[in-house]
């Protein structure tokens, strides 16, 4: 049972109810049961397109005071944290008012809907010296923290290759229709999906320096809305297949797919060293498979997610018992609260997410240019 | 988002503060922020072993007050639920007291250390007409639910087998440690986690008539601490081999196995039918295997938890998001919640566990006997 | 490549041309062009039931003669070895007829319809001196002599628990007709596929001493042929459920059931030991997976089959190409080539066959008395 | 059992007797055995380097005669069949000279150094009539049949894209010595490997129009020899990523890596569709993944081998008796005889294994180009 004394309270501004919000907030709920953290989160303040849709979110999720105005919830001294679950094109003007009023700002993935603009968001952030947390919530798995502690011990000797991919089928159908997903603006499966597995190649192997990608639309055109038998061209890509090259020299390739039939999350990876290889997908995110061994006895053996792989132990002492989606959602929150009250950095942060952005922004060029583009 | 108005309370009296207690309190934050539940979860009175261990398990949970006195907590106006997380020996004392309270009483699972103990526990509850629940928490995963659908439903044609086992590793070693799980008032592998696989084979097969046995003892000594020299006798079984029939005449087997190297968390079956075939493991516990086709396309399909498996869709909206343990207290709570509303029935209600603390102890006695007993 | 002189010859006289049959004919022709064999296998006399099937049969399987009379072919001088796959009820008037002609005898599971027969035939083959050799071709597999090798060197210490399975599903549907599988003498799934987990288990952990089995018919009859519309009652068992005891006091389960509705090869097995563990399955015939190491890095290591695991180096230099069923029976006759030449024993000959059978007996005492028996 | 005669014969002249030779001998002995064939193959003649190797291979591989002149082998009027398993730079004359004479070429892959090689064997074949096979055996696989069948059929609606590679780990160590595999006449893990991933795309997708590859060496230099502790510098590609587009406009990606640390023979693919999608890797030969379905019960299916899945039926008539390696190098054989009396062509033949040639070339010049390159 935790043993800390939580005084001190962090008052949480939520910007957004719908699922991410919900997750958000459950994360915030969660978060102090399970975690001994160095202040409790109180939720303060959920702000929401309506009056009518804030209140009863602010009700339903447990939120003090409900807004349609979400300037007015950075501005209310109850709150520290801005969290931000809006629309895309919203990000930046929310986090910058946020980072002007000196508070932490915690938004969701992505960061905006242009690297440009996450520039701008990152060196706001920098000059004000405000924390700020990035909601790529998969790299919070304690199987990841494995995996990048695998490597970085030299587990698996020199790093020789990398294959990634976040593949999910929720555009398979030429009828699934256009959403905020496939505005030309910041949409797209390499920006929407691809940016994951972008975030755990860097997280894991450091910076992407070279890359070589065809971004192809699958589907001319698709319904307008959902059932619609009016349809629209599309301009984003379906499904993006690209050449990588890391700064350390190591090639690979990554592939983003929202087309992607059979796969409901596959977002997974193989990396191969001089001495052994690990191997990862989400669809089974309890486990990690690490090859070592030599001879007769050489083989790719099933790790599963247990207490001796923090900080699992924080939601069950025994092994076996999963994870799940939200509970990284919980670690997140975990830790951004920690940087919050040691005014430490996240990771990632928004430098992190820029580097993200830019990384998809030269793929997009690259597609274009038929070449590989440096970044 | 929910739109529920949830202006009902239901105060909640937690009796235990350990991991199943820290268990208990994040469902019943959980669970109004991810379902429309009849009446908000109010965490009012945490009691625990000592005035310490309550106060700090209190603060750290959440709850409005603290005692060391559980009497004290069932007799407070303000619990409508009284949770029960405490050691097996006082869930009878405490769950009598609060089924005279007229209080809801939520025990976790075993009901009670023998059958006669839970047959009481039974009898006072349904002459009260409270509501009970036991926290058999591995049904309420939306895969097990869906498993239901598909026997109920005639999808596997007319059953003909059983396999079923709950195993882990967490006594493997000689030197594992007696604890209260080798208790012999209560304890061994099959009353642990043999009664999770006893309860699965009941939802999905229905009550079973006769059993075999076969319960033993792999080490007939154990430290009597943690890194002790000393050791004591082992009165329990490790490791407990079923033959059973179930009153539909399906027969099949069991296994209870708290020293299964390898396993953390087998907990699984095989159930095949005439038309078709099911199979899962907790170890996968987002994934179904159901086996249909015939000829050239016959084949075992693993179906990945989603949206279309209620109540999955309170978690998230797509699928591919895995649920994890806790979120199957989630689920737990909020059916305790809709049916404390209701006054309805949970399953597995008090009666429930009472009928699977009947078929650990027919198994022991027929282990004993070195043949076949009747239910 | 092999460098032997194969100088020496040994004629093969087989009888049966069923698909086993043609099983022996591959392997004899193909042990040769693999193996560095002590004496090259000559194809010379195949029996069959008429002079057209015999015929026939010696043409596709390359025989040099052809004959309907099983004697002829045992009295034929140039026939060093009786392979029988001829039905069970001839299994043992062929191999008394071979031993008596000093013969060695290659005999087809199960080595009779009764134990008895095969006590008359056993002790025969003893007194006769002659090599034998029985089809338990499953054994064959370097990957089930890696399992025994890792049992053997104490590599997963202490054996605890065996868990075993041979299930099938040819038999599933209630339309499935009769066949010599379900002839009282001899049949049933137990005798059938039951048969293949026994020799495996005692292979690897050795005798069974005690038993408690449960046979089940689960349709009380069957068309007496394909597609029939007469239906006669079932004698036998579709599926047996069974509680073992080895001599070695580990004790375990075993299932036989060729009802096991999307199961085509399941005969598959775990052990447990107390540092370590191992699972098998023939649905992937080429991987064992092996437990091992503790904390952060335990887990079930995946190990295919490759040149380090003999005798997969005479099929193949490079770990990946997998075996296939066929090759077990290369495996089979090689070693009987090796055993016949140096008047070895095979394993599993017919002493060990008998004990097989005598299991399968002990299990179908058992059922009837409801209770333990010993062997 | 087959009811064929197979009074006509034709003779098989081997040239090389190393594993592959012993392969072709294998399948040359058991084609006759298991399929109903037109024609029974002879092992007539083999050649091999010396009058020692060819004499010791001719015995331990049953060919009638043996010489060290693989010119004489083309001239014996046995000869019906030219099977080379020679060395990669010997192809093109023994084909050359085998074409020249009528004869039939069964012609290992790569089918030569280079592109501009292969393509005057291939006019040289056409132009001539005669009957060639290229060994791109893994194209046999009834569950490749099974795939294409099912791509074909619509099953998985419009093809949306691919996923492919061949990974082996036998170069994985930087210590791993040169072999004619690193010639860069015709070497690296693209011409080796990647070769039987383009062979599988072209097969069940059709022509490849355009490429983007990136061919890299990872460790600059290895040993001349086993355990040499000289090392020269390597002029070929360890690991290859490429872009493809296809004709029919699908597009996807590529591996060829022979340093996959982990990988044995993952000899993969992934294919999606507008409705279904079908998963592959030789890692588990004998199971196809299918998925298809909707809602609730969408999901990949395992489809295992069976005699549903022809050729399998010649194997065995019960589904679950996996198929090995060498069994697909005896349906090519069977294949091939079929083909060549019925004067028919094999698929792949010389125009075939050209186009895949020439799809390794274009990415080569593709990866020094550092662009897309068309076919």
């Amino acid at each position: 049972m935790p043993t800390q004394t939580q005084d001190r309270e962090l008052g949480i501004g939520l910007v957004g109810s719908g699922f991410m919000g919900r997750c958000h907030a459950n994360a915030f709920a969660a978060a102090p049961v399970l975690f001994e953290l160095p202040a409790r989160p109180v939720k303060a303040v959920l702000a929401d397109a309506t009056e009518e849709s804030a209140a009863a979110g602010a009700q339903a999720l447990g939120f003090a005071r409900a807004t349609s105005d979400w300037r007015s919830l950075i501005a209310d001294d109850a709150v520290d944290i801005v969290a931000i679950t809006a629309p895309n094109v919203l990000h930046e003007p929310i986090a910058m008012a946020a980072i002007a009023a000196g508070k932490t700002v915690y938004c969701e993935k992505p960061l905006s809907t242009t690297a440009a603009s996450a520039r701008r968001m990152t060196d706001a952030a920098e000059a004000a010296g405000v924390v700020t947390s990035v909601g790529f919530n998969f790299l919070r798995n304690p199987m990841i923290r494995l995996a990048r502690d695998l490597i970085t011990s030299g587990e698996i000797g020199e790093v020789t290759g990398f294959r990634g991919r976040h593949a999910e089928n929720y555009m398979s159908s030429p009828d699934a229709p256009h959403s905020f997903r496939t505005d030309p603006q910041g949409g797209g499966a390499l920006a929407d999906i691809g940016s994951h597995i972008i975030s755990l190649a860097r997280h894991l192997l450091g910076p992407i320096a070279d890359v070589s990608a065809d971004c192809r639309t699958i589907y001319p055109d698709r319904p307008v809305a959902a059932g619609a038998s009016e349809r629209r061209p599309v301009e984003v890509d379906d499904m993006t297949h690209a050449l990588l090259r890391f700064e350390s020299g190591v090639s690979g390739s990554l592939e983003a797919n929202w087309a992607a039939t059979g796969r409901t999350m596959d977002l997974s990876f193989e990396i191969t060293g001089s001495k052994g290889a690990i191997a990862f997908s989400q669809e089974h995110m309890n486990d990690l498979l690490v090859y070592s061994g030599s001879g007769a006895a050489a083989g790719y053996r099933r790790i599963e997610a247990g207490p001796s792989h923090p900080p699992y132990d924080r939601f069950c002492p025994a092994p076996g018992h999963h994870l799940g989606f939200n509970d990284l959602k919980v670690i997140e929150v975990a830790e951004l609260i920690e940087a919050q009250v040691s005014n430490g950095r996240c990771n990632p942060d928004f430098r992190e997410a820029l580097a993200v952005q830019e990384t998809v922004e030269a793929m997009q060029e690259s597609s274009k240019a038929r070449g590989w583009v440096g970044l």
